[in-house]
């Protein structure tokens, strides 16, 4: 009684979320500050009576605020119960049965995952070996999902690539700007352009604005194609109390955008220290960094680290194997963390555990 | 670059959410009261500092307690953004790209969109001409929806014969309990059966809970049809909050039960005065009425409420098009339709509008 592919299929893992409280948790991106205090007073001062009702359904408030933010019309704007959503109809809309779906290799892992709930191909394109660009002459997709910038490898591929790429592209184009606000440049321009025809730009609450508690992502392109998406969105997919929260984060963009400063302030000073140390650490426009133990032995540190309580992530493989992404936490985090890599390689980790 | 199923489709038109507060509404088939005082509470108490964090992606604590309701294990219990979350699973984890979804005609006429959004045939099956029960005996489907009690014709089917039903046929059932609440009798029973193999029973909180505005469903069923919906669901497709209020909801069981309670007793009033003013009125189980006017101009009646501000909801065509489907208001709103319905039969409203 189930689809074949279903039977197959193995699911995506999300990083852990561990119930103890006092584990460090460096392991899922999330921001380690609250969210603006605005948050606060909207849920304080709701009124749950109000939830005996249905929710807009097309969540126009929330999409006015979200339009004038990134100078688009509201025709150009969805709103999805988290990025996921927007991720899985993006493969209902634009990809037939016979079709396929491109990405990156390594980036988000999740793609590949919901290509093959879809039932449909994936063809990933393998970065260089430094995860800099790299795209062949003839390569074809219905859809392409692109982190920008990239996870886990944390960097900014050159808007002015993407930009060509997409030109070029028959197909959808997605660019997943889910760490947008922490990277130098964006690619939302191309979203909001006049003569866009396939390219979609997507942005979430749950990094920089600290909502990764809230399903709410959003994204802009092309009034076809964000049409397509809302035809075949579940009739109520966004809650009442998650618009009303997700609008008012929104409306308090420079609560955000000091989070972000204090986290690059900490990224810049985690890379220094990580590299002082002799690791290798990939230039990070995002709330993470990508970076390589001395020798390699990631998993090794991987270990260690969760003995001792602080979460990092880990993904095994030729290309990912020998690095590590960790969350930039609080000051007092990354300070823990950097205490505890130390003992790390004072002790010896390498040695084989008994 | 959309796909083609997907551009020929018209998509679901949800009930109308005027943003005029002075509408009486009783077109979605909301709860007129407000959802159980622990909803206040717990979203009063809540501290949105955990926001920055994910939510459990397979949401234990709230399955525990729907496990605990029902008296089944946990690892049988699914929950989805709202039911129409978990209907749109089915028809991916239970339907092939050749496949087909059946449902009852009349019945909720998402099905019929879901099969399309979905790019499969939908079998519809008509019930009798006065609403009751009808399957061809060599009926076949991968996946039946059959809300029950039915919407719109409020009427229940016999759980022995739905029973019955479930054991021969060969696809997937789900049985839409959004309505169960208000109903004599339900099907849970057979979800929870030791020997079923193939019937899915699903729960809102929209309708008796009173907690539309959040979007939570749930489903009970075998493990290994439960095991497929997780994973294709998207990895966190629950609001940490959502959560949180639709678990303080679901400890308030009394309290549910007292509004549907008094939703009854109006539905046996409102039921007894239509019926005294010549309407036919199905015997409903559910917290609405469907209700056919004398003559059967449904479409007028409709017209006339709308233009004062009462809003119930019309579905044309030839099973339906005599019916007005009513929602169960508060005694006050239910007083206001009668006075309303009373003044629409003094002055003649069946003649043409000028």
């Amino acid at each position: 009684m189930i689809c074949k592919h279903v039977e197959a299929l193995v699911g995506y893992t999300p990083g852990e979320q561990p119930r103890d409280s006092t584990v460090i948790k460096l392991n899922t991106n999330e921001n380690p500050y609250p969210p603006s205090p605005r948050v606060a007073e909207c849920v304080a001062s709701f009124n749950t009576e109000k939830l005996r009702l249905y929710p807009d359904p097309v969540f126009l408030e929330v999409r006015e605020r979200i339009a004038q933010i990134h100078g688009c019309s509201v025709t150009q704007v969805f709103v999805g119960n988290g990025s996921d959503e927007i991720l899985a109809l993006c493969t209902r809309a634009f990809v037939e049965n016979n079709g396929s779906v491109g990405c990156f290799d390594p980036s988000y892992s999740l793609y590949r995952v919901l290509a093959e709930i879809r039932g449909v191909s994936c063809k990933p394109v393998q970065l260089k070996p430094d995860f800099t660009w790299n795209m062949p002459a003839e390569y074809a997709a219905d859809l392409f999902f692109m982190t920008n910038p990239n996870a886990p490898t944390s960097m900014l591929h050159d808007p002015a690539q993407v930009a060509n790429f997409c030109l070029s592209f028959d197909g959808v184009v997605l660019v997943d700007e889910a760490y947008g606000d922490f990277a130098d440049q964006n690619c939302m321009d191309l979203a909001v352009a006049a003569g866009n025809r396939n390219t979609l730009v997507m942005r979430t609450l749950s990094k920089s604005f600290s909502l990764a508690g809230i399903r709410f992502g959003y994204v802009i392109g092309p009034e076809g194609l964000i049409a397509a998406l809302y035809k075949i969105k579940d009739s109520y997919n966004m809650d009442m109390l998650t618009l009303k929260i997700g609008l008012a984060a929104l409306n308090d963009l420079e609560y955000m955008q000091r989070n972000v400063s204090r986290i690059k302030a900490s990224r810049a000073e985690m890379t220094a220290a990580l590299r002082a140390r002799g690791w290798k650490v990939c230039d990070s426009q995002t709330n993470f960094l990508f970076a390589r133990p001395p020798e390699g032995k990631a998993q090794v540190v991987f270990d260690y680290l969760k003995q001792n309580k602080i979460f990092v992530r880990y993904f095994p493989g030729p290309m990912t194997g020998e690095y590590l992404r960790i969350t930039i936490g609080t000051e007092e985090q990354c300070a823990a963390l950097l205490v505890a890599l130390g003992l790390c390689f004072e002790i010896d980790i390498y040695a084989p555990l008994t």
